[in-house]
């Protein structure tokens, strides 16, 4: 056990020591292991797009076991996908690698203003199926959100007593936001915050922009004078919104990018901004194998570095 | 058991001994057993369209022992109808043909643009009639999927603890979809993923068209140069999505056909694609007897080539 | 016990014996004991109509303890009335007459053109009342249907766990229909064979008129020559939904009469067509009781020829 | 115990000896013990119509103590009260009053067509606070009566089966009906019969007014020649709704009254149809303690004459 | 135990030792132990305003520990927060203050014009906490109100079952209310009466203004001659809402103020009115920790005097 996962570990006092030995096993697996950093696979593209639109570019994904396999062999700290995904591989590679279950989802056959997302696993699935954690999604930004927040809490109350971690995936979306405000700023912190005051134990958002959606937030930030020119910084502030830096933060790779230097780039900036981590999904499965094991071996080295 | 039995329940390693002995009694049963094959006998049309659209055409049907007599004399691998319907003869039919529950339905007293299903039976309903699995449906497409999704999924997990097989009727429908897009190949694939995702032992779909009804999936679909010009390179693109071909997914025969050389080039297609059988109702129970057991002798004969 | 009740209860086998007894004690009990025909007297009336209404033509009847004697005396085979009616009788005539508690109800204070029936009793009352039976009704063609067949579904189970017989009245209204179609063949039809989908031990509805709703049935029908002519046709068909005759399908009374040749000749044909007998409420108890006793003699006489 | 008391406990003779001996209690209680009358201070004004509007008259009056004190003083039946009004004087008066727990209520902070009661406290409530027996309210007429019955239906079955009387309050209101119909003879006739089918041990309702809101219940209580022209008539008309008089059946006071002789004119004519008895709380608590004395002094004596 | 403690335990008798145990620690311990005045330290509005509106004015408040350790310094009677905030805390400051669980929250990422707020924590959640009690907010005048006083209740009942003391924050807002009438001296009243009425141990609403919102409550305060001219008179009529002045009610800081002597001038009001202390968040955390262990020194002497 390194000092720095002690460090983190600290953090989480008011855990069971089911929950603190879970977050243990994803900070201390893999190629990352002990550094207190973390890349994450998640496949749920197939609940959320479609498997054509997700599988299709790398037909091996369509098999559930390939991601197993990528996410073993890149050396990740965990592996997250839906019920079907895992219940389809979790016996073939137990104990190979740390699994989150996520447990709500979300189709795109329609095409509303104001999403949720349906609860597609139970905190029993999880322990079924060994996993380490449970993963949620909310949209703060939706007319929906608060029903949203009831049932995550639900589950985390559950999911921590059971001794499983407790990711949030928090996704501004929604008619209460413009299109911009799904990644501004503030909308990020808020969202980050909203994940860790929920009890989250590992929290999900996406790179924040410089933009901010909000009057009064943009008059107390500017009146703070707190710096967001940069990604780093903007990682950095979300980082104190996630309890002053006591909750660990990890960042999507959101969509597929043009080139590796884009995301190498990304990454630098969230590990320097003193982001624990990345969940990446599409920039990894939707290439070949060999690239993506290439393109992983570059992400572990920045945050290893 | 065969050597392809025993592959299929290798795909299920993540369910309990319960799920796999009933997923076998499946598919080991009737003239099929053995192969991997299903044919399947599905009654659930008083309840769908009504006893005189549905039994009207060949009154014997209005007796329920009378579809259980067609089943078990055809040598299909199960029987399926909903609760008052099984309820009418598994005692007296008890031990003969593996019966699977269907637990939700619909009428059509109504015409809405957007339908659910009403859950009409229970697990323990399942259990006490001695079934081998529940069956129910989804509608991917209409604006209550999503508490369709949450209903079906709770049903599973509780079906799967009790060792009950889980088949899931994936019918996309609704006010999101166009006519057309409910049989195109991409929303098919989609709705066989989905019911995959949520744990189905078992998917049904309706054969795919050549349609492809969303944007961003005929890019991936053309972009990957997926061949979907016959039914079955299309019944070969739905195994893909129903987790590279590790789940059984199973075709339904859809409305009553002209000639028996349409349905049977429609099971060849489906064989030859790699779907694993068809569950066919009205081309069966509305002709007589005789006629069924004829036409059902030549499906056998194509599944079992 | 007679041979025609045992061949009833054979239809049964899949109910545990205390559903079967609830029903021998039902076929078995007053003067059509033993015939495989019934009458049951209702009287829900004060509920769904007023007590004014219901009971200012024979103002005995505002009494609960007329009706229970009223049932006792002319020889009925139960007695169906709600909660408060049941608890302000059930003690002083215990064991004189099997008794069926009517758990859900709706008033007239309002007009909705979609309505439902609210549960206003549970099982567990039923039992502590020593009911045989639950009654329940659903509205096929109400926007609101779906909700009412799960609830009627859920207490179905629970009663039928607890050995007490499941009485569906299956009264077709709403939105969806048309004010002919209430009582049109086929949507009676329907609506009795979902009645005995839902777990229905005893279906009642109302005598159907030769109009036919639905285009589709309409062809079905028509093509298949099923005679709907008379209603002692109609009554035939109406059981024939009903698992080919093998449920207990009785008829209510609808409206007043004009005069007792009326009531006597739709017996008749409820009786020739097949039909189990009537469930007859207003006819009777808003008369006198000496004419109630006259009428209910005659009806009697008709069922046990 | 008087014979008067035995008789009207013979007509709850389905319920169990908790409730019979709870109804005895408050019957057996205060200056008209055992004469089967009784007189009710209710104080849930605070709540409906908030605490300046209730107790500014008499200041007293805010203090929870103080309506304790009155009930005793003044040698009611029973007082009743919401949760916290309860909560604040139940152990230091434990004993000297029987106790009715008013478990939903409504604020008037707002003011909408269709209203309803929440939920505000518990049968396990009304067990800790040692009373006797729940209230809660009912609005026949509104839109969301139906969802109204299901609650109170659901807490009757709970306070009954823990030996608890039940009291309804029957108040018709909505936009189901016109202003005048909410105290026509007919809709408080029938406002009492829901209560009394739902099970209610005790039905409080509005006076009457020679209104009828339905043409349905004109034609029959014309046609039956039901006199309804006074207030006793109409009495006697309500309490044959209330199962032929064999349920108690009692009457708010309304309205603050100008004068102690329209309050006295009432009471004698709900005594002389028949009438159980009121609940009467605003004409009683607004005034000084001294004036009330007073009023309940003379009201009592005519309950008792 | 002093006996002004012992005089506000002795408003409490219905409540089980475990609440009254819970209420005396937060009246002993601080430096306001023993006096019967509270001041408390809230600190939800990261979840209510975002973490940048909240904490950016002095960013040492992003860290959870930061507030423990400034009302542990400052010597506050209790600690308020959110789930994520305590969990973040409660183990590294065992014992050392007494906490709130604040169980609901609302973001203002939306602006919707009838709020409510999302449970985001349980009861279980606050023993496991080791909290004295648990907080929760209602809005009286949103068209939502009826929903949120029945979740209220149910935690109320839970937590006090538990021993925990209920803390409500009632705050007058929605559609139902004007602008000003928010903090109307009748709606901050009425608001403060339904807290009670839910059975709330403490009462959190706002410093009253002299408008008056309804009319019938003018008439009635007016006509009785309520004094409500100054801030201190308005606090002794809240006080007289929350039965009597037998209830513990505090009061909110509202808005950041311009000058500590506005503080401090609402302060001596609400102590002279008879108010029980206040709860006092942005007006101390968004300044530096040593102005705000200045301005709550010269709270607590002014509650102390």
């Amino acid at each position: 056990m390194t000092e720095r996962v002690r460090e983190i570990l600290s953090w989480y006092k008011s855990e069971n020591p089911g929950v603190l030995t879970n977050l243990a096993r994803m900070l201390n697996h893999g190629r990352l292991g002990g550094t207190g950093r973390m890349v994450i696979l998640p496949v749920d593209q197939g609940w959320e797009h479609g498997p054509a639109r997700s599988f299709a570019p790398n037909p091996e994904g369509f098999n559930p076991h390939y991601h197993f396999q990528l996410a073993i062999e890149s050396g990740c700290n965990a592996y997250a996908a839906p019920l079907g995904f895992l219940e389809a591989g979790a016996a073939d590679f137990a104990g190979e690698i740390p699994l989150i279950l996520k447990a709500n989802n979300h189709d795109s056959l329609a095409d509303e203003e104001d999403s949720w997302q349906a609860l597609t696993a139970s905190i029993e699935d999880a322990l079924r199926l060994g996993c380490v954690g449970v993963g949620m999604t909310i949209y703060p930004g939706s007319a929906l959100r608060m029903e949203m927040y009831e049932k995550v809490r639900e589950y985390a109350e559950q999911a921590k007593a059971a001794g499983l971690a407790m990711v949030i995936w928090s996704y501004a979306r929604g008619s209460q936001l413009s299109k911009k405000g799904e990644t501004a700023i503030d909308v990020i912190g808020y969202a980050a915050h909203i994940a860790a005051q929920l009890g989250a134990t590992i929290i999900k958002v996406k790179p924040p922009t410089e933009d901010i959606e909000q009057a009064a937030a943009k008059k107390a930030i500017e009146g703070a004078g707190i710096p967001i020119g940069t990604l780093q910084e903007r990682i950095k502030h979300v980082t104190d919104c996630c309890f002053g830096g006591r909750r660990v933060v990890i960042f999507s790779g959101g969509a597929k990018k043009d080139s590796d230097a884009d995301v190498i780039d990304e990454i630098t900036a969230i590990r320097d901004g003193g982001g624990f981590g990345s969940i990446i999904g599409r920039n990894c499965f939707q290439r070949s194998k060999k690239d993506a094991l290439e393109l992983l071996d570059k992400i572990v080295k920045v945050y290893g570095a």
